[in-house]
């Protein structure tokens, strides 16, 4: 639904709640998804929101709540009655009921639990016992289970009695009577296969597993490249306790490049959108990274404050100082190329360990292009448009060479460093993301400096 | 699979070859899924891929291919008779065809098309006519179509007769004889009705559709945002042409990340795997940006410059040049940390437009905490340290002073900057997440140092 649209509809929301004309209202909501639901309900003051809730249909109220934001979620589960908590309930799946469970507060998770089925309690109990980022925290346990001795077309009623109220009938997990997996049917398979063969005879039993404390990225990782609908969850004894459906997987994979993202960016990743998420808590997630970022660029003043007097005692050395911007900012630049380029190579595996000698020689060869290309540039400009144009005299050629063959250096060794340290990271358990851009920015400015003052040294004899 | 287990497939396939024990190989890999064998298969020399390749069933074969890297996918497909060809495509899905014709150079195409089946041929050429990125160019033409006027029992027949070759059987289309889309059914409602039920009485007629030439990004947002498992793909006259299944989106997803987070680091976004990219092609991704911000950095040089003699006429000056990369930095990564926290929440959707105010208000208030934390032990750390540790006379109290309070309003203006320029950005259509970092961090640097020497002359009358 765009964006105007759900704006006609919230604006049409508004009115017809004024009038207080809930039939109206009704058919306004009823023909919509759940998620467009969701938008507009959490467009409306906390008072109202209760009034809206309960002029949709049952079905749709649950589609709709599980999209909500976790405040309005709050709100609306602290004004039910226990007969309303049940109802709404009844309409979720057990793994969004757990993720809404985990955003409450302790209050509310006892109203919820109390006012389950003994089923769905046992379920509930068994997904929140694993570990946050694990397979077995975004699983479902509604899933169709098959015996391997009946026939297909027992297998379809079967599916058609149980199959309203599991997440999934598309693909169904053949197991022993103990719950350990033998194999998979999909419902193609089922639909496609006589009435009369058993599962057994059809069933895949080359099955892709995940373990209950599995990472959940790697679950994701795993269902993207085999193109499944649907993962079983198994435990230690290959006892099936559930499944991830492909829904659930995308969430995960939006919330993992969030995280990728983040990290790069020097923030501590967090789970809550941003709008949701309190001042003190961003400042909580950014300022560790400032505080080190800061503190480490001590040695950079210290480089500095060391070569200082040797620069300002002569002109073509005080020249020199205007360039250290440029020559830091180009070497995080290009340094940040090439670490983000191998971070999500790494991520999305298309790179792996064994390929950093393959990555180091293939950079040093980029690094050589960019950085003359990046000198010839420089030189010419500092000739061309600081001194003549500009007419700054102290701009000599001597100055522009140190700048250029400074420039050629630095670029390299940043993107040597750039696409070694994210590889080296992960080879010693460290998260490659965490040693983006800011971090490696640190060692290519220190680096820089070195390199620049040197040159600079031997060139201009400062 | 684990990488360790496919390392030792590669190996005992290696042996396996080497002694010209087919039948074994083909023991060893026929029970492996595709996307694996691809992975083996990709790392044998150019020569021994055919022989590989032609120990495998059919099926998986075509499963492997799908996979592999192009260069491979060329070179067998170079190698093949024209039978063999056939053989491949009859296997494959239209829409993988397709994915595979974009990547092979001209005369391959010609055989490629040679070789398909006449509809084969001319769901190709449908789907090749549409814009890249756009919905009908990632959508597949192989869906389940039914007339409304049928039984459930007449649909479940139809499925089974025509269901194998279709992409997915899950979710299935229902239009008039003119393919004017008028609803769907999934699998699950039609196992879960009457067989007598009418198609029409069951069917679902609120759709959601998209548009042949729509953005294949939104496309795929729609996807997730609905938990939609296949999304219908119309013409301008709501007639069906295709479908787009949720194992594309996913890779459409994966390619769009990896795409932000390359425009974020100054890249140019390119659909290559790194590894089969040549250095060329990558010199050419990364320096247009490299020249673009080393240029820009002209006017940071400039703001140095026209400071210069104040500042070295001064031993206060003086000690101020250490504390510039600091300064800079600082605001880069405070900037770079709201920038891509917007860029982010603008690409999953969690922000809107219309929260620009809110988002103003919310990094003012996160950026005066940072900025107050950050000053504070600045300042602390410039007397402690760098005073009394080092014993640098020079960083007198006011020059702390200087630094301290030059860091708070970078700080501040960094993350105003880096949170409105997204937005502003995506209003005047253009890509929020080129705004990111680099090209944020360069305003900030100037900014900063205009900042910095200003405060510096009215506190130390510089």
């Amino acid at each position: 639904m765009e964006l105007e649209e759900l704006k006609e509809i919230i604006e049409e929301a508004e009115r017809l709640l004024e009038e207080k004309n809930f039939y109206a209202l009704k058919l306004l909501l009823q023909e919509m998804e759940g998620a467009d639901v969701a938008l507009v309900l959490d467009e409306f003051p906390d008072k109202k929101i209760g009034i809206l809730f309960r002029v949709l249909p049952k079905d749709l109220a649950a589609e709709a709540f599980v999209e909500m934001d976790s405040d309005n979620q709050e709100l609306l589960l602290s004004s039910f009655t226990d007969t309303e908590i049940k109802e709404i309930l009844d309409e979720l799946y057990i793994d969004d009921t757990v993720d809404i469970i985990e955003e409450m507060p302790a209050n509310v998770v006892r109203r919820i639990i109390k006012n389950s089925s003994p089923e769905a309690r046992k379920s509930i109990n068994e997904i929140l016992k694993y570990p946050v980022d694990s397979a077995g925290s975004i699983m479902t346990t509604e899933y169709v289970r098959l015996d391997e001795d009946i026939t297909v077309e027992d297998a379809l009623k079967r599916i058609r009695r149980t199959g309203v109220d599991k997440e999934t009938i598309y693909t169904c997990y053949v197991t022993k009577p103990n719950r350990t997996l033998l194999g998979y049917v999909t419902a193609k398979t089922l639909l496609l296969s006589d009435d009369e063969q058993f599962i057994s005879d059809i069933m895949e039993t080359n099955v892709i597993v995940a373990h209950t404390d599995e990472d959940k990225e790697d679950v994701v990782k795993e269902m993207s490249k085999y193109d499944l609908l649907a993962l079983p969850v198994v435990d230690k004894e290959n006892r099936l306790v559930g499944i991830v459906t492909v829904d659930d997987a995308i969430d995960v994979m939006e919330d993992e490049a969030t995280e990728d993202v983040e990290k790069m960016a020097a923030i501590t990743p967090s789970d809550k959108p941003y709008l949701s998420t309190s001042v003190f808590e961003i400042w909580k997630n950014r300022i560790p990274w400032l505080f080190l970022l800061m503190l480490s660029a001590t040695f950079t003043g210290a480089i500095i404050t060391y070569f200082e007097d040797k620069l300002v005692a002569s002109i073509a050395g005080t020249a020199l100082i205007a360039f250290i911007p440029m020559l830091m900012g180009t070497g995080g630049n290009a340094g940040g190329q090439s670490s983000v380029t191998i971070i999500r190579g790494l991520a999305v595996e298309e790179i792996r360990m064994g390929d950093i000698l393959k990555i180091i020689f293939k950079e040093l060869q980029v690094s050589i292009l960019c950085s003359i290309s990046l000198a010839i540039v420089n030189f010419g400009k500092m000739l061309l448009v600081d001194n003549l144009l500009f007419g700054n005299p102290n701009i000599t050629v001597s100055v522009a060479i140190t700048v250029s063959l400074t420039l050629v250096l630095v670029v390299i060794v940043a993107k040597i460093v750039g696409c070694t340290l994210p590889i080296l990271a992960k080879r010693i358990g460290f998260d490659p993301a965490v040693m983006a851009s800011p971090f490696i920015t640190t060692i290519i400015d220190a680096v820089s400096l070195l390199i620049y003052f040197n040159i600079a040294a031997s060139i201009l004899s400062i």
